[in-house]
């Protein structure tokens, strides 16, 4: 039950790191979208493993094959059921993490929840997921597309390096480095860290920031479900996320509302606000100016070190790292914080088309 | 729609600040369920305007009426509906915003998405709703006292003064003072910084700290309904939250893994960490140790100062501040946290309860 | 969780048959409509108990106040709340059900599912709780107006007498007796049959007929949401219903393939069938038609005879039929079943709005 | 948004008749479920075509594939996904339906609701979608049989023929004929009926009666989700279906109160009823007799005929039969009916665990 979201274009995900295959089902896309399948495997191949120096080394190709939904190139209405294919199921050593629960993984949590795990690969709870959500972001993001709605992501900060506030980015400049920050030398310092971090067989966090440009005023439904409360929600389902904050977030609470109200004037036909703490969205609903957020991410949890933990039968053991793995996860979460950003905002679009006569 | 809360324990707030009344209904509460009243009522008074010198001077008194199932003082299974009627409807003067938008207020966009709106007292975007909330909370924490589970608040930052780590302090304190820190020296911190800003005519931003005792191992729904993620849902979703993060956090972003990384060990017949920077969820799903997390209020949006903002035909207009408002709104949202805390987890409980055979 | 109803336009309803009061919160409803109040009320007076001698002669004025959503007459976009107080509120004795349970009703099921229960009245399952549907219906008809969609019933069959097919009817004239047929021939056979069996002590059972004109194509969400399984799941969670059909229904079954198509025509630039045994839906989808329906209602469960049963303790007891009760439910029951029309079809008005690009 | 169905054993299907695959996930199976892969196979088997003279002569294997959720033979309370991959994905020469609109078929309503339509084999409105529900039902079936409850289903009517009442049956002997009516003697004339209508290039319709046994008390929720309410409305999203009826169903409404209320007695430790006009349903909720319900299809829309209608443009044209069809549906609905029920079963069975304290 935990595995479907949205309201209206509601996507449900399956699927486990090492199992036949991963996919998503999306219920609710408007018929009549042409369907560019270059553009999903475009944002699948932002996401994949094995793209850079400071990304896992593991190679995978997350080819996608689309099972439904689709006829001559258009959504029919009907649900659209994408699968990747797992290329390498074959039945690895595992015993390493079978009866042993590594540290701030979820091997304890999905053990004692469900009494049965497929530990493979780290199973449901791998990040492996996320790849079905890229795919469904992608089309989410092609219905926004046609609401000139653009959705952007890009790395903010990696342990202490953080960059300069995204209003002074060029933000079509992200993707020109591997550690996608859109400021050179910025990148250059992250670079760095990571590989620092990652000779040293460890891990580091860091943020990424979201930024919806050209949002429609009127975006969100209170109570529960304002617009930023729904981004809270699909970001802090992203594997290794510990927090989330938009507009002035954590350090506005050191403002005076004399500085944190935006004040609104007339720009032409259009009423805008001359500040933007509030982050493109008051009272829930978006305001029409950017809808900035900020997403942190814990270290990855595997290093390449020996921990002390316990086993199944509660006895006390060693784990050894194993395997290839991120040593920073931000730079391949930004197309992931993409994806489910835009499933926000088209879930929204649809149903904001009902909110008045 | 976006008025209801929780999937099995399920709310549905309704009213306007300056309607006939505000309420809820609880559907899904299990039958047998003792109600106290006087709980309920004490929870509703811990959040009532007009507490202390630092609150508003409103006086509202917040008495609830239970309409529906409760039978010889139980739960009846049915959905339970309570009231708060609106003591002070009287038709004032609101000229003053019915035509204009209050910058940061949701003026503005209640306008843009709905055509229509009751400005009286800010309508349904008013703080006041949150007073239904607490109502249902109240019921939650009845629940989740079977369980021996805890839910707790405090405010922990006001502006730049921030109480120590809630691992060193006796939250049971947190009453003991008007800004519902457990910390005395902090508290009168608080207490002057938010007594000087209120006579400054202006406001202040702050954060409360929540904390979940004694949760049982298991709660959580992965991937989309993870467990922090429904919590941040429900923080994001309380008027004037800017931010949510719960374990390390933001400052999690700066640790390498190793530090990060909470070792497992055996505790008796519990398997417990070390640490505790997961917050007590991984993978989602809680661990057993305690749940922590911060909540980022703004400071209040209205100020009784002139702001500059444009009215519904464009015109740029002046604002002036009018009526009683909280200086900061952290010591009343304690409730308020504690409340969506408690809906949250009582939720995941019932759920929890059909994850294995 | 039993107690909302729709997607789009969601309704929760409230209230025990002699709690505080009964009613409704309605979420979703567009904003910008005009709330005539005098017609909720007149719905309200269809359904209301001691209208005419063949309903039961109990007096309840079902009074509504509206709490919330509605600003200068017109629906605001904010939850619409409706309240029915209860007027007879006294404690009588109810000895007689409080431990026994009455032959098929729901004592016995609401006792072993809560095992705790309002027995004053029938409490929760009584059928009181559909005065809140009754008004919840009414705002729906009123949007449905907007687009030109008419939801109509009418009493059609009372234990073997059956009214013609609705095609040779005259609709407008359902109100023009007590029973609600609209055949008058028919209507004076039903009357004199119900009055006997009034007279008798007894009770009897009856089919409603529903008729909605003027439908949009492409209303329904295929496959589980079809447009009839939606229309049949509302029909029948109204209290004593037995059965549903639609179009050609169970004498369906006979015909063949050859007889049932309806074959398609150009009717000027509208596509129509030259018959309706589809009933106006396709597929689950509506195709202009007229969307017709057959509701079979039980005979009252209560009866002025005595009756065998078992008390909570599981003693062999006799059950003597108190109070006044309808003899025959169906002519009370056409606004219900107009109003759970309506309620579907306005939800999937709303829901279709994001069916294509 | 139509493609879902349950509240926490929750399935999603996807795909159409002569798309890459059909399939579905089911999302809320507990873990722990030991899978029979054998029992999913030989539930498909008695849906797929060409089982026999009066199916229709087309063959498909429907060989599933389970892609997540399963490991080491038991559910993880992951997502399950199952896929059918379609054997048969030649593009025919649809050119006969694709610019026509078939009668009684849903074309024209896909066509006008989407604007955009797969009309290879009827795409997503062909009954080959309910294979899907047959594989989730197999599931629910598995964790039903942990409870002890039995759902079973057999064709009762064809045409004009009847199969006498269930409670005289042996309804283990359903499956020895090829019409899965448990009497052999009704059995062979309904098989006539079918072949003499098949000869005639005609088609007919029939009832499929349900029965459930051994449910236990508590199931349902009312006042939206009784239990008869979601199983009808189950049956009713199968294709074909025109009515539904439960207990005495629409007979019932010619009957007295007197008559048709179930007594109470005390058989041994359990409340029982003499007599079970309820249909093992009082007040939406089970009783713990058995649930029996009749539900209702409409014969076969495809002809071996010749038929007029009009296509895209709005000409009149006419559509002739092809390919190979059932004559009758009956026989193979009975599993599908089964699956369905199955599903209701299980979800309010989860659901029931949080009814009370």
């Amino acid at each position: 039950m935990g595995n479907s979201f949205g309201k209206l274009f509601r996507i449900t995900t399956f699927g486990e790191s090492h199992g036949a295959a991963i996919g998503v089902i999306i219920d609710g896309c408007p018929a009549g979208l042409e369907i560019d399948e270059t553009f999903i495997q475009s944002e699948l191949d932002r996401r994949k493993p094995g793209q850079s120096k400071i990304t896992t080394q593991r190679k995978e190709d997350d080819t996608f094959k689309i099972l439904s939904g689709v006829f001559e190139g258009k959504s029919t209405g009907a649900p659209i059921a994408l699968m990747i294919e797992n290329q390498d199921q074959r039945s690895k050593d595992y015993s390493h993490i079978a009866e042993r629960f590594r540290p701030s993984h979820a091997d304890y949590t999905y053990e004692a929840k469900y009494g049965n795990r497929d530990y493979r690969g780290g199973g449901r709870s791998s990040a492996r997921e996320t790849a079905a959500r890229v795919a469904a972001g992608a089309l989410a993001k092609m219905l926004l597309k046609k609401s000139g709605i653009e959705v952007q992501a890009f790395v903010s900060q990696v342990g202490n390096i953080k960059a300069p506030n995204y209003k002074t980015l060029d933000l079509t400049k992200k993707e020109d480095n591997i550690v996608r920050c859109p400021d050179s030398v910025t990148a250059e310092k992250m670079i760095a860290l990571i590989d620092e971090v990652r000779l040293q067989r460890d891990t580091i966090g860091g943020v990424v920031t979201g930024v919806i440009k050209n949002s429609p005023v009127g975006l969100g439904e209170p109570v529960f479900e304002k617009l930023h409360a729904a981004l809270g929600h699909a970001m802090l389902g992203i594997n290794a996320v510990k927090g989330f904050e938009y507009g002035s977030g954590f350090d506005g609470v050191k403002l005076r509302g004399s500085q944190h109200n935006d004040e609104f004037y007339n720009e032409g036909e259009k009423i805008r606000t001359r500040t933007n703490y509030s982050g493109g969205v008051q009272g829930g609903i978006s305001n029409g100016e950017d809808i900035y957020f900020n997403v942190a991410f814990k270290p990855v949890a595997t290093i390449m070190q020996d921990q002390q933990s316990v086993d199944k039968a509660g006895n006390e053991v060693t784990v050894s790292g194993k395997g290839r793995h991120d040593p920073c996860v931000v730079p391949r979460a930004v197309p992931i914080v993409e994806a489910m950003a835009a499933l926000v905002m088209v879930d929204f679009l649809l149903v904001g088309k009902t909110s008045k006569l």
